[in-house]
């Protein structure tokens, strides 16, 4: 069954991820060809700085040109591991135009305009494969739109970025605070200089826009997502959080409405208890939590990122298109059918935990009750602590809506009684 | 995109699991039609007991002649879930021969002759797909299979058992003996009359049998696969095993030999640290961890049988099928490429708790530890309790072959001072 003509490969980027592919093409070549069919060879490796030394990478295949590349026009399959928006974008739409097919680890390009690509991809009769971009190494992408294609998904909900959960879990264990974990996280390489993308969630948004997408059979662009960072979690939203049973996790979550005729895709910090399954994943570790019809609960769990755990991802989606290049046909490209509108932020049901300080005197309890009452937000339960004329309550609420609750929060603001609203934070995972 | 003649699907056997294929396929057939780009249609359902009376089936459909019906020629996909060997066997390659993929969720059969149905697979030109024949709703072969097909899977540990997971989690909460948890596991119908293919392990062995094969592109079969089963495990191992902080659970291990040149597969109950991620996997669940060379330590979570988790892992392969049908391909095959030998289970290298109990005089620890270091088995702890004359020796090791082990244990009996081996457990997951 093997071929000898091989197959080849144009890296485009070579940089954390693109030298693990490298490196694992060039010491796992006769399994691949095995695996494969065919040989499958490094043709051209494109950066931008030509004279930094790439260590077992043959000198001849580096180029800055890497749109001379795709154009080749012998190129089988192209592997974008530069990511960005440009020149990212451009160089897969010209893959597919010369004949290429394309592997991508880029989250931010297919959150933004996967659709787009993906008609690209079709319109030329080519493969889009794209498993590294959300959750690294965990099979993700392949399950959902394959593995569970015959069944309904009603939620995914993932823990979908290692550097907040790195961030998130030492607060949990050691009772720091925010900026002292992110201090750690990135002295040990755990966060960029740069944490922004992270910790405000853009990162994770771009995850849970692709999921959402995949998992509902609908466009689910980044601009969709309801986004909410972790920097204002505090280890006091711990504390709270431990007297609940909880834990605090930043998640992104997809949901179908309980009508089915819409979704949501959101990422915020929220408590979930301990006995959850994403509740014990440490450190930078990612895990992905799928509840389908059929199915029931699925949970997809490993490390997120790293140079050779997202090589493996794109290496697996490397396989998977060289096979079907041999077979001259492709797999199972974009699928939007079912059309389902994302609903705003507002619609999203949950439950909520919210800490108020307030005025340590009688009535209190009753007036804020009478607010919740008012704006149909049911209250689980109360807590009060009182301490020298200032109290805290604590209330946790039933299933409401995210637009109830904003307004229950707006109305409690005015009451003259409620000196702040300390902290608001959702409760997932029951 | 969308063929208006339907593909024909022939549904072999209706019980737990076929009932709820064919609900899904009816209740779900646009969702289906979208996904696969034509109609699926039901065309026939073989059963044994044509007058039981099948809720949404239209009764023509019906039919006691299975054979007839995968030779009537206009059939695209058979689903195979009659189980056992015979007929199920014979009607797969029947199929092939009359022109229909293959979807099957028959571990028995798979582990036992799938090397001979893969071949007469691609003979024809035919898919056989089994995702649900292991752990049931988990997507496991085809992560395995595809995603990490760039990649070099040196570990496969998994609980793939409900049946026994749910056993050994009741005693390990609540205290029970084997055998009052056992009972109660059958009046919950999480066991079957007669338990022995779970209990005795072989179940669990015909699964590691396709993991391991899939996982190392071998072939092993289910004679290569050591088997133990769990019917001695005691509440006593479960106090053991909670005094070195950790829990019992029956797994299944596929793994490849250091040197890379051969791999075991083995089921047997074993200890495993409380910290490790199978521990807390609880009830009927199923979980597999899977250890890659370069995407590190993944884990795979989810309901491992039940009628409609495992019909939505046949629906997953029926909608794979059907798309590689219309698209005249078929998706990948075996991969027995490496032809790795599996070693037997002499060669296992791992941990022990050993459990002996001895005379209660001095020099008895001195003669035992003798015994262990002259079979090069080197002891990591020893715990000495004694009570009226009579002692207990508990040994922990650290990594020797299985076959070291045996003949420490051989010596061990025939020691005056050894009154006899009260249990022997392998530790795993370290
Ligand atoms: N790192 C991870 O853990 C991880 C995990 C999942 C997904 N991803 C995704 O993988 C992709 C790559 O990430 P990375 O961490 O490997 O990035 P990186 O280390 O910054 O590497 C980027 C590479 O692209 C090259 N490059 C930049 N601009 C270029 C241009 N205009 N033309 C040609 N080459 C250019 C760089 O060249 P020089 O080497 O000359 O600078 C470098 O080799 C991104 O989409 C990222 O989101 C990364
Ligand atoms: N149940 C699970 O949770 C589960 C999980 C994973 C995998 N599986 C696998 O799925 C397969 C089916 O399991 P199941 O639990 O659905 O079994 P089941 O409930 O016993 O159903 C078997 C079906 O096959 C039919 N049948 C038996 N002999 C036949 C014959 N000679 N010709 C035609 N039909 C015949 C039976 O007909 P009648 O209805 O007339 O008796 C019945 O409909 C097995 O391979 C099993 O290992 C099951």
């Amino acid at each position: 069954m093997m071929r000898t003509r091989p197959l080849k490969v144009a890296l485009l980027g070579c940089g954390v991820v693109g030298s693990e592919v490298a490196r694992i093409m060039t010491t796992h070549a006769e399994d691949l060809a095995a695996r494969v069919g065919a040989p499958v060879e490094l043709a051209g490796v494109a950066v931008r700085r030509p004279s930094k030394v790439r260590e077992g990478i043959d000198p001849s295949l580096i180029t800055t040109d890497a749109t001379a590349l795709v154009k080749r026009g012998d190129i089988d399959v192209v592997v974008e591991v530069i990511g960005g928006i440009e020149p990212a974008r451009s160089l897969i739409t010209t893959a597919f135009e010369h004949g290429a097919s394309v592997v991508s680890a880029n989250k931010a390009l297919l959150a933004q305009d996967g659709a787009a690509l993906h008609a690209a991809a079709e319109e030329h009769g080519r493969d889009l494969y794209y498993e590294a971009a959300v959750a690294g190494a965990i099979p993700l992408i392949r399950p959902l739109r394959e593995s569970l294609a015959g069944d309904k998904i009603n939620r995914v909900m993932g823990i979908v970025n290692g550097t907040t959960n790195f961030i998130l879990d030492k607060m949990d264990t050691t009772g720091a605070g925010y900026q002292e974990a992110l201090d750690e996280a990135t002295a040990l390489g755990y966060a960029e200089a740069d944490p922004t993308a992270d910790v405000e969630g853009f990162d994770a948004a771009a995850k849970a826009a692709i999921l959402a997408g995949i998992a509902f059979h609908s466009r689910v662009r980044l601009d969709d997502v309801y986004r909410e960072g972790m920097t204002e979690v505090t280890a006091a939203d711990f504390a709270s959080a431990k007297q609940m049973g909880c834990t605090i996790k930043l998640l992104a979550i997809c949901e179908r409405a309980a009508d089915g005729e819409s979704v949501t895709a959101r990422v915020h910090p929220a408590m979930i208890p301990l006995s959850h399954p994403l509740a014990s994943v440490r450190g930078a570790y990612n895990a992905v939590f799928v509840e389908a019809d059929a199915a029931g609960q699925l949970m997809f769990y490993g490390p997120g990122a790293g140079g050779s755990p997202t090589a493996s991802a794109v290496l697996g989606d490397l396989v998977a298109v060289c096979r079907n290049k041999l077979a001259e046909s492709t797999g199972p490209g974009e699928s939007a059918y079912a059309q389902l509108p994302v609903s705003p932020m507002g619609e999203v049901v949950t439950r909520y935990h919210i800490s108020l300080d307030v005025a340590d005197k009688p009535g209190v309890l009753a007036q804020v009750a009478t607010v919740f009452a008012e704006h149909g937000v049911s209250i689980d339960t109360v807590r009060q602590q009182g301490k020298d004329g200032e109290a805290s309550l604590v209330v946790v609420t039933h299933r409401a809506s995210d637009a109830s609750l904003s307004g229950t929060v707006e109305a409690l603001r005015n009451l003259d009684t409620v000196r702040g609203v300390a902290s608001i934070m959702r409760v997932e995972g029951e």
